[in-house]
C-alpha cells in the first residue's frame, strides 16, 4: 500500500483545518498499540511516495472512517527500527464510535494495513489522551546475538557483533547514563540544534536470553522520553565498551563532551525494538 | 546456489564407488551442526534442479574438498521445516583433516552456503560414526502463536491458530501418545507403505513462552525416530483436543485406527523446528 492517499486526505484536512469532521462533535480519543516489522518501513512518519508506518496506519484509518485521519504516536521510529508496543492516539466523533465494535475496528485495519503490522488493542481513552505527550516512560529492547555464527531465527532482529562482549563493563559503563544528564553526544548532530537534549533514564540493563535457540543479549533502556537515535548510539557506545576498545569511566567522558562525535557508532536498526510505553 | 553440481559430482561418485579419495585413506569421519530456515528450501533432502539444504551443503562441502562429498542427516525435514541442531556426518581422509583446521572449514562452509544455512559446530567423530544411525534420540519444537493478532516476529516460525486453545486437554492428550506405540496413523500414508511404522515417543510436553514479546505456545516432542510428518500430525491433532473438536481419550483410538486419516490434519510446517539430537 502507498502513503499518498492518507497524506492527500491529510493535506486537505490541514487545510480546512476540521480534520473530517465538526469539532463540536470532536469528543472521544481512541488508542491503538501497534507491532511492526521495522524491515519493509522508510520508518514510522509519514512520508510522500515511501512506505511508512504512519502512512500505512492513516490510509487504513481513513478507509474505515470515510474522512482523513492523522495520528500522533509515543515515539518516532527509524527505518528499519521494529516496535512491539507502539502506542497512537487519534479522535473520533460520538457518532463515529457509536457506528462500530473497537473489535471490529481492529479487524478492520489489520486486513487493511500491511501484513508486518499488527494492530494489538484498539482502546478508548480520556478525550484529549495524547499518545505522545501523556506518556511517562518509554522502554526500548536491543537485541545483540551473542553466537559466534550469524544468527538465524534471529537474523532479522539482531545485531550480530562476532566478538567477545564484556558485558559486565558494559553494565558498568550503562550506570553512568542512568538518570538525568543532557543526552547530546547521543543524539543525531542535525535534531540536537536548539533544542533541549536533557533526559531521564530509569535504567539500562543487560541480561543474556536464549531466544529460538541463539544466545542473545538484550540491553533494555528505560526513559522518560528519548532524542533521535539515542537508543542506537547508547547500544553502540556500550558494545565499545563491551569489545575493549574504552574503559566503562570513558562513558562519562563522552556525556560531558556534548558532542556526538565522542560517542559510538550508531548500532544497526534491526536490532532495536520500541517495546512498551506507560501512561 | 543450484544442486546440480554436487549431484553431478555425487552420481560420479557412486558411480566409482569410490567417492572421491581411496578407501584405506577413509580414516576419518566429521559432523557439522547446521541451523536453518527452512523457508526458502524444498526440504533437506537433496533434489536435482531444487534448492535444498543437502544440496547446499554438499556443493559446498565438494567446492572446499574439491571431490565429491555426500552427507548423512540426523533426520529429513520437509520444506519450510526449521532446524537448530540438524546434524549430518560424512568422511574425510587423514590426508584431507590434516590440510585444513576444523575452524576454517567451518568459515568456508558458511561463506560457501546459502544464507539461510548456518553451520554452527564441525567436529570430528568416532570413525565409522552416523548421523543418523547413531542418533540416540531426536528433539523437536513446534510454536503455536497464542494471541488473538497475526504474529509478526515470530510469522515464520509459528503457527497463527487463531482460537482459544485447551492447553490442560492438549497435555492429557499427549500423555496417550508417549511411549511405545504403532505410529502408523501419524505417518503421511505413502511413506507408511510396507515399513515398520513402530517408534518411541520419550515425551510431549506443552509450555507457555514468550518469545519477543508474543504468546507462543512451545510443544517439545522427543523420541527415538520419527516417521514421515509425524511430528506435524501429533501438533495438528492435540490441536483438534485444543480448539474442543475432540475430547484427550479420542487420541488413543487414532492410534489404535493404524490409518492416517484417522488423525487431525498436519500441522504447517513453519512452525515445526527439528531443535536437537542426541548421540
Amino acid at each position: 500500500m502507498q502513503a499518498e492517499g492518507a497524506t492527500a486526505y491529510a493535506d486537505a484536512a490541514r487545510a480546512s483545518d476540521a480534520v473530517g469532521f465538526e469539532r463540536e462533535d470532536a469528543e472521544r480519543t481512541l488508542s491503538l498499540t501497534v507491532s511492526y516489522n521495522g524491515g519493509p518501513f522508510c520508518g514510522f512518519a509519514r512520508q510522500p511516495g515511501k512506505l511508512t508506518v504512519q502512512g500505512e496506519l492513516e490510509q487504513a484509518l481513513s478507509l474505515v472512517m470515510r474522512r482523513p485521519v492523522e495520528v500522533v504516536c509515543s515515539g518516532r521510529t527509524d527505518a528499519g527500527v521494529h516496535a512491539l508496543g507502539q502506542v497512537v492516539s487519534f479522535n473520533v466523533s460520538v457518532k463515529e464510535l457509536e457506528s462500530r465494535s473497537l473489535y471490529s475496528l481492529r479487524r478492520s485495519l489489520n486486513a487493511l494495513t500491511h501484513e508486518d503490522i499488527t494492530v494489538r488493542t484498539v482502546e478508548e481513552r480520556e478525550p484529549g489522551f495524547s499518545a505522545r505527550f501523556d506518556a511517562q516512560w518509554r522502554e526500548y529492547h536491543y537485541h545483540i546475538c551473542l553466537d559466534d555464527t550469524p544468527p538465524l531465527f534471529m537474523r532479522d532482529f539482531s545485531w550480530f557483533v562476532h566478538a567477545d562482549l564484556d558485558i559486565p563493563a558494559m553494565q558498568q559503563a550503562a550506570r553512568y547514563l542512568e538518570g538525568e544528564h543532557d543526552f547530546k553526544s547521543f543524539c543525531m548532530a542535525a535534531s540536537a540544534v536548539g533544542k533541549p537534549t536533557c533526559r531521564n533514564v530509569h535504567e539500562i540493563s543487560l541480561s543474556r536470553e536464549t531466544i529460538m535457540g541463539e544466545e542473545v543479549l538484550t540491553i533494555k533502556v528505560v526513559g522518560n522520553a528519548f532524542l533521535h537515535s539515542m537508543v542506537r548510539t547508547i547500544v553502540g557506545t556500550l558494545v565499545m565498551v563491551g569489545r575493549g576498545l574504552r574503559k566503562p569511566e570513558w562513558v562519562s567522558k563522552v556525556l560531558e563532551a556534548c558532542d556526538r562525535t565522542a560517542a559510538g557508532e550508531n548500532a544497526p536498526a534491526a536490532g532495536l525494538v520500541f517495546w512498551k510505553v506507560q501512561y
